[in-house]
């Protein structure tokens, strides 16, 4: 299909398309003549998953081309990129937080890269909760961890359940970036209902 | 206390703290004299409740005062804002996403708003899951609304058990940001270890 073609299959307008392909989120398309080309389905389904990671899943394009360079490289490299591109640590960590999170991995037999962005993250937010708020998350929250655990069953068997490799790595990326957006929409939903029970005689200002 | 305890205090640079004054962050010191002015342990906390806001929550500067002035208003004000200030809706829901949110509302007995953002972002969710790799998350992945039910049930009995209104509200407000960060840094842990069981030869490239 060509450019005009491209854009009304994929909803997106001829200049994001063309700063995509600048940017090197989607791959060239076959040249036909000096200034045509001829795009796949491949591509559409790329910018669809493009436009997943950026518009609703909340990437940076950097981290989005990122993710998508990584899925060349298997599901397991797509999980990893795909969980860097979600969390930006920013070194809060203390010892405290360093033993919370020790015994919160042990607590639930996790067998973890303790290196990992996501867990830089996660020593962060603990020391992070104790000082905003007092909270301490893995005595007090202990909950979380037991439902992620759930979770997270709940993701790899989804995974082990797809057809091929492809779609195993799509679906390990977007299953990792929008079941994240996911659950955490479920929970603001479920935070509504459980408001208004706590406090019924008070209203939501509208939404913008 | 002086602006360089304050500093001390709060472990932030005296230049993020004469910006939050300035963008009305925080709310000014009692002046003692034209060029000095007093701090209260009241400031400490509230810088410490903005970085947690801005840091590892990932508001932008706008959204997070926009929450701190919604917490004048009260625990249900607070939380609207907060839900409001961590999702930002597209418009790419259509009616299939319509129907499949009306079918998940009532299969959980959920009283929610229907036009804030998190409903709105919810079914752009949806309908992006399913463009973008086929998921029907209200179908396929229907254990994530019985897991955040129970998270927000959770939120909801810990709110409950807090001390004093000002801390139900300060409470209301991490507990949205920090207990979404905090799931989603759970959640990726589980990956982690669920992942090395399937895959167990793979090994992740080390974190940046």
């Amino acid at each position: 299909m060509r450019m005009a073609e491209l854009s009304r299959e994929s909803g997106l307008p001829v200049a994001t398309i063309k700063f995509y392909l600048r940017e090197g989120l989607l791959p060239p398309g076959e040249r036909t003549s000096p200034n045509q080309a001829r795009y796949s389905d491949e591509h559409v389904r790329r910018l669809r998953l493009t436009r997943a990671l950026i518009d609703v899943g909340g990437l940076s394009v950097a981290s989005a081309r990122a993710v998508l360079d990584a899925m060349e490289e298997g599901p397991i490299a797509a999980l990893a990129t795909a969980q860097d591109a979600m969390v930006e640590p920013i070194g809060a960590e203390d010892q405290w937080s360093r033993e919370r999170y020790e015994e919160l991995v042990q607590n639930m037999g996790w067998e973890v890269y303790a290196d990992s962005a996501a867990a830089q993250h996660l020593r962060d937010l603990l020391v992070t909760a104790r000082n905003a708020a007092g909270i301490d998350f893995v005595a007090d929250w202990s909950a979380y961890a037991e439902h992620a655990d759930a979770v997270a069953r709940h993701d790899l068997a989804w995974i082990a359940g797809l057809p091929d490799l492809e779609g195993t790595i799509s679906g390990a990326v977007v299953g990792t970036v929008l079941g994240a957006a996911y659950f955490n929409a479920l929970r603001m939903l479920a935070h509504q209902h459980y408001s208004k029970q706590r406090w019924p005689n008070a209203s939501l200002p509208p939404a913008e």
